[in-house]
């Protein structure tokens, strides 16, 4: 018996008649516009129709916690974004897909009143997209003293040069500020090495190289890209924080982060449950309905025992972070960034299995569902980078008992 | 951050304390007892001088539900079960130990009062101890439509005729009664064919065949017993709640014992990932202590995602229980039964290994708590009846819509 | 220690040193000629290329059995076949890339003298490229009496109706030959009723309705296509074997070709696993390479473990249809169907882990040859139906012993 | 195909034969009669009855490789051990059990003709039984520069001190000679500490502490034992091949050892997988037989296929270490070392599964297998040592290619 507020439940109904009434419907429309399109980086009109009618219904920004002057507390939204991530282009609808969302708590905690009102403003309209450029071609990223990337002052100025590729969000042509992570001081202590600063994505010497594809896909027309910087020259009141800082920063964007992926991958997984429910109701296979064969009926019960785990463990981590805050729920974020994209992509894979062939095509979210699900078990950091450290800390935990 | 009451808090506490004070140091105590015994079947002193002191703590039949007689809660007594069942020799300290507490909730449910009277009071008191004889040699006693025993009325008795095993408990010298399953009606509808009576173990013609044993181990002095029954004749007054309703009792009694069953495995489980990193902790091999190895930091990082979201689905299917009845659990009760053993017999194994040879012998309560854990994927139905009855349910809830 | 011929060791150093000369260095070439083309479906040159080089080099259609006028047998031929798949691309170079080699066995096989002029030559030379037309978009495909389409007499021709899916190769501009299997009496006795004809490419009432992708792949330019086939007029004598024959022909069809599937795949497999050493040894995270890391070990270990034992039940069950026929072979063949995708794929996501985000773009052959390994565990039956099949027949072979 | 020599597929056929006639019947003798017996630690009769039969029948000491003046190849032995292994008691009916091969291996090779004389010849004869004394209960052991047991040299005499454990067969009644790793000279580089002595097992000073356990199971009366040694005298002569060369002598006897266990694992597998088969032909439930069950057939089918590759497997290590020795070998022997346990317990679990509550009983040998794969995951080197081992040895192979 989850216990959710009066407030979550009713956004939590408000949302899933918005998505069985617009989203829903809309995704063949949207991915038949990008496939037909003539430059595949255009925004399907049917988007800016969706995000009209959610800020009409007051479905809008609730990401934002309540803590930064928002109406919920994580706790309260997480089954929120579950609802969202039940579609691919759902949680962009209710302005809170990723990495604005991300960005955007950047600049509520960390922004000077000046960068809030030309970059956080127009965003929290959803009039303009972000991204984030912190991972780089040619080292482990998820160790942040790896980054290679410079931001170098000069007078009034800092010139930024580097390589950075999975910036996702950045191909949209709407896109226009990045949040970019790069050394001012390479010799400083470990952790303090690493800055951040806001470019536009118009400066000069900003270069989209190309696409990066998933598993094939290249997620148009949001995408993830590949960007060099060379002497990229931006005013030096586009720093966040602080020289130093950046390490500090990216801990603090991450903890909630993650939940959100957790949460909208978990929408995936049982979306996709759903289906596998309703795909093995209407196939049959050598004179038996696949609902009757043991192996189907095996393979949705272990999905929903997996699904069913990873959401309390999910929202165990969303109440901790409301409690004691992302440092003090470190080990919960570890653990479900740990379980809930392995069970995803696990729970998807069935699925897929018991669509047949058409469950590997375009036909049906799951092919994308599972190539999101995929990434994220590489994104902020691989499972095994938290495992190792979730392990760590356990032994240091029970070990002196 | 689970929910707990202040009550449950505070007997959490309690019973931590109680664990750590008495009953984890009688452990080497009682099984030395045993291994040296003349008759391993005898009762080690040690056993009823800890149920004295729990007596005194009143932590005593906390399993007895609030809507029967007791003080607690289903939610509020699952922690307190995960505690008791840290160590196998937990729970019987506390009089909350199967069969005796499911033996207990039957007879409180369905029992006259003179049944009550000469029964359930001692049981209450931890005069006697119980037994439930359902499962039978010869047939898939998960489907109860196998039974084969009869319960044959003649004139004021009932004959009963029938073959059984793993009765737990029944080996045990202070084990006093039997609740016996058998067909009163092969001819009736399908569910109502079955019947429960009360049988005293010293009645005539009943007759204790072997012990079985589990794993190499007997189990001893509680043990399993293979028993036949041999024209056991007792007073028509013995029989629980009328004819044809053993399938009825049957069904009621499981799911709490269920819930039961899953959380003492929980606490097995968490005991042996706390052996874990203390372990590694301690032992260094190929110049590295184990801790600092990235596939024993894995493996304690996994089992403590598995555990903990165990955990979680077995509150809430308690709370399921106190809310909706275990008939509106049944989902959540079939997800935890399918859960839970599967867990812990995989945390229990990564222990195993993690201690080498100790692990496998009778060194470190390991061992024993994965052969429970092994048994369990099999009492009450295995794991693959509740997967195709859960799948079966979910298709049915999901396909509709 | 594999017990291969003089002659197949002779060839595997040949293909060998020809791929690291020429195939894996053309890769890049090819695929950056697919993604900067105007149109997609154009044959990129370097393939030309490639394939005269094989020809000269006398690595050209190793595949034909030598029961078919072939050099190799089955057992020979496997490990050519690994060490081709170890690039996508590889089998069309050396005229061995399905479905190709399972359209010339079937004309071999089964066509007439004129079937063979005008169709098998052409293939056999490399000039034309041909598709198998099976599955369709409505049912349950693996089950052969599922299938919707018609092949009706008319006078001296046959008209065709249905729609069919996956026709691999079809979107080839090369491609001028279809494989079509059909009913032509859907009331004769269940695996009579199906029948397999030539349908030249260009035939009035064909249309190509859209590529299918494959986890947001199009696998241009040879790709898997739908059709639909709408009053498609051919001659009679385009039939291949005659009426009611069709399920016989696919039945031999799909022995070999599932072989050379699960060779390919063990051979991406192996590259991954090279892969997984190299990456390892070249990256370092959090002070330490990755190579030192011991979970990094383990899944290096492991892989080798599964490749290893795949390919020796896949060489066990070549030699077994060399010996016994496909028939005879059955349960090597479902097992090694059953075995090699599914290990491909777990040894792929491995690999892909260790190389991080790079792992999933385009930027190396993983992600397709993850996606190849995924649809094989559907394509020519998924794994739960060959998983039944084989444990119906152990339990009728081991039951009765 | 695999490719058995005709002397090999012989002696199966004749080994096959002797399993079917004598060794099957008599286990649940020789079983119930330990159970009986007064002392546990007696043999039961029918054990020398088997024996003298198959001395008889020439099935005799079939374990001696042809290298060290035996009849067969590891190669050819290899099927052998496996059908000896798909019993319990069948490999010392044979001449051909753990720890006595290995032991005679290791006097073979390195005794004196006077060691030979004195407990070789007996041995060879099955007159008496070993022990082979290495592992301890204080350190990692797999880690042999662990070892703390000291060899001092005294005049004419070695003493000897330490503590082992697990060593098998040495509560055996016909033990007479222990083979004890000790450490000569702590001081020496790494692999030179440690030398071996043969000590009689009624020398004064060694002192059988208790058996150990396995799961429950003390394994009688062949059984495992901790041994105490103090000041444990024996003449100089009873020295192995020479002071510091305990770890070379190590290394020479685990090679071919662990590929019998791996072939006995493989034999118990086979035998359950066989049971399962004909348990699910003759069980009903829920109005259907077991063996029409979808997951049923599954994980039938999936064992055959963990069994066929596992075999595969240690063929060709088998093959191997004919052909380069134990050290050429080295990669095979790690690579079946992880597989076969790991593959035989998993397969044996499912067994148990099917079988219901009699599968972890003493009714079937499925229980006590299971402890005897699980044991060999940890014995001879923990699954993560061999795969640290063969990871690193296979980045060195592949990374600089």
């Amino acid at each position: 018996m989850q216990i959710d507020s009066d407030r979550s439940l009713q956004l939590q109904a408000q949302l899933t008649s918005f998505m069985d009434s617009y989203v829903y419907p809309a995704e063949h429309v949207y991915h038949a516009f990008t496939d037909a399109a003539e430059d595949r980086w255009t925004i399907p009109p049917i988007m800016e129709e969706l995000k009209d009618k959610a800020r009409q219904a007051g479905l809008w920004n609730l990401w934002r916690p309540s803590t930064l002057g928002g109406r919920l507390t994580n706790r309260e939204y997480a089954p929120l974004a579950e609802i969202m991530g039940r579609s691919l282009i759902g949680p962009e609808v209710f302005n809170c897909n990723a990495p604005d969302t991300g960005n955007m708590e950047v600049l509520l905690k960390y922004g000077t009143p000046e960068q809030q009102a030309e970059w956080l403003e127009p965003l929290f309209n959803g009039e303009i997209r972000s991204a984030f450029c912190m991972t780089e071609p040619d080292v482990a990223s998820s160790d942040a003293t790896n980054i290679q990337s410079s931001i170098v002052r000069d007078g009034d100025h800092y010139v930024i040069n580097g390589r950075k590729w999975w910036s996702t969000g950045a191909p949209d042509p709407r896109c226009s500020i990045y949040i970019f992570m790069g050394k001012t001081d390479p010799s400083a202590a470990r952790h303090q090495q690493q800055s951040m600063i806001l470019i536009p994505a118009n400066t000069e010497g900003v270069k989209m190289v190309r696409p990066m594809r998933v598993f094939g896909s290249d997620d148009a027309p949001h995408g993830h890209a590949e960007i060099t910087f060379e002497n990229v020259r931006v005013p030096a009141s586009n720093l966040l924080l602080g020289e130093g800082r950046g390490f500090e920063i990216a801990q603090g964007r991450l903890g909630p982060g993650r939940i959100h992926h957790c949460m909208r991958l978990i929408g995936c997984a049982q979306r996709a449950l759903e289906m596998m429910c309703q795909r093995s109701a209407s196939r049959t296979a050598f004179g038996k309905p696949l609902s009757e064969q043991g192996s189907v009926r095996e393979d949705i019960a272990k999905s929903w025992c997996e699904i069913s785990q990873a959401r309390l463990l999910t929202l165990e981590a969303a109440a901790a972070v409301d409690e004691l805050g992302a440092k003090g729920a470190r080990g919960l974020i570890g653990g479900i960034k740990i379980v809930a994209p392995m069970m995803a992509q696990t729970v998807i894979d069935r699925a897929i299995q018991i669509h047949g062939a058409m469950g590997v095509s375009q036909d049906t979210f799951l092919a994308d569902a599972w190539a999101y699900a995929r990434s994220i078990r590489l994104a902020d950091g691989p499972d095994q980078v938290h495992m190792a450290s979730l392990g760590k800390q356990l032994i240091g935990q029970y070990a002196n008992d």
